[in-house]
């Protein structure tokens, strides 16, 4: 059984009972009932020792910061401001001198996205693993799902993808900023977080709008890593297309509205990078070939 | 370092900035600012395999319902009625027969005590690990802390306690029921469950309350599986005391109004154990004698 699949089988078998769950699983986050004008956000992302970093390769430090930067960027592909974190960690033996530097790690998020660590649990585990659910809120007019793209808008991403191995895997700039300027500007119509790689999450998000799409694959920005790694630019975007870990926001926006879409939020470029269709293929193209895309992203299975 | 210890660091070194967070770390939820009447409960509690369980011992559909249970103890602890689920899962190789029977377990948590599995997350681990966050709300009016015990006070406990570990910790019955009951008929001036072993979370209720306490042994309940482990009285009693996973409730109550504290409610049975006192020792009397209570219950570390 691959994630996909697994997710499916658990999203078919959850009954929701409550009417004030306006969103079970399926998006970034859950949406929840919370007062007049906001809805609350609940979202889980954990990370594993051997699979989500090596402890030769990071610091605790960078550790803490990404368990908190995953979950914040699932906040902000919905649109919304983290209010709250529970931190749940297990613990290999000889756990000394882990706890310091992982917490520094996780305040320093804390500080700089303005959320608090409410809880927390620990248990021993044979290796290290974080666990953290994060609350946020997002006015009820300005929440974002992955659902809501429309055939003929077109598809953005923030920053440029791939490679993020090399470094930028240990330090997620969570988009919060760059999603709450976008979605208070433009029209955005549907966003989510590329946490597996575009092509995957891109496939997610046109699933979810049941639409297909077509990706314009020379306009996909190439991070300098992408770039490093890979010895022609057809690699290097392979690389942006289906590397894990970019931590970007993937968006649609009515064609109608082009104009309203920053080129940059502050250092952080703003890419048109193809259209939604109503066929539903899920396409590129590369100089004037179109190719098919395939969910290569990232996959823990 | 111990547990205890990393949990105090832990503690010491988060700042609270948000007014909206009421309770912090500390307490068996972190309590938050919702409506008008209700505050907001947030907790996590994860269970790993070879720590929490054995699957030769355990079913997964017992394995789900556990790690269900121990969230929804500590919704109970507050006084709280359970909301919304959050389920972190990280699984071994070979996940095909793992998923199903685990939401099974899961589901049927959720539709015995009301409460929906709005998320999730999976991930590739070295075991099996399950964490839940779990959401609930409480009147403001009904919240009970650890902290509120008063010198005088009655201490009283729900269920029979000890020899857990031959059956009910696959089987437990979080006390929601019990908990909403107590806190709308009793005067309760402090509450928390009995997770770590009577010893170790009545300590800890004694130390947030800033006072001492004194048991009568031979009043504490002992279940049938702690008499069946123990040669002795004094044995079953120890194991009372010092088991883990009893998740039962621990309560106290002005000496003025025990008349109002029921006996039995359902099923279950509450036991008035002994009085906090204002010196701070930990003290238990058995047989006439003043024994020493150490906090001997159960300990990850």
């Amino acid at each position: 059984m691959d994630e996909e699949k697994i997710i499916e089988f658990i999203n078919n078998n959850i009954k929701i009972k409550n009417k004030d769950v306006i969103l079970g699983p399926g998006d970034d986050t859950a949406v929840l009932k919370y007062d007049a004008t906001n809805y609350l956000l609940l979202t889980t992302d954990s990370v594993v020792e051997n699979v989500h970093f090596k402890r030769d390769h990071a610091t605790l430090y960078q550790i803490g910061k990404k368990a908190m930067a995953v979950n914040l960027s699932d906040i902000s592909a919905m649109g919304g401001t983290p209010l709250y974190a529970l931190v749940s960690v297990g613990f290999p033996d000889g756990t000394k001198n882990i706890v310091a530097p992982l917490l520094r790690g996780m305040e320093k998020m804390s500080s700089l996205y303005n959320f608090d660590i409410v809880g927390g649990n620990i248990s021993k585990a044979p290796v290290l693993f974080i666990d953290v659910t994060m609350a946020g809120i997002v006015e009820k007019k300005y929440l974002k799902l992955r659902s809501g793209a429309c055939v003929g808008d077109n598809i953005y991403v923030t920053g440029k993808l791939g490679g993020t191995i090399l470094k930028k895997h240990l330090n997620i700039v969570p988009r919060i900023k760059e999603s709450r300027i976008l979605i208070k500007r433009v029209n955005v119509t549907s966003m989510m977080d590329i946490s597996d790689g575009l092509s995957t999450d891109l496939t997610r998000l046109a699933k979810a709008s049941k639409t297909g799409f077509r990706l314009w694959l020379d306009k996909v920005p190439t991070s300098a890593d992408a770039i490093k790694m890979s010895s022609s630019k057809k690699e290097a975007i392979a690389h942006a297309l289906n590397d894990g870990e970019d931590y970007e926001l993937l968006f649609t926006v009515p064609s109608s509205c082009k104009k309203d879409v920053p080129a940059k939020i502050g250092n952080t470029i703003v890419t048109c990078v193809g259209v939604i269709t109503e066929e539903r293929k899920f396409e590129g193209v590369y100089q004037d070939e179109v190719v098919k895309i395939e969910p290569s992203g990232f996959s823990h299975f």
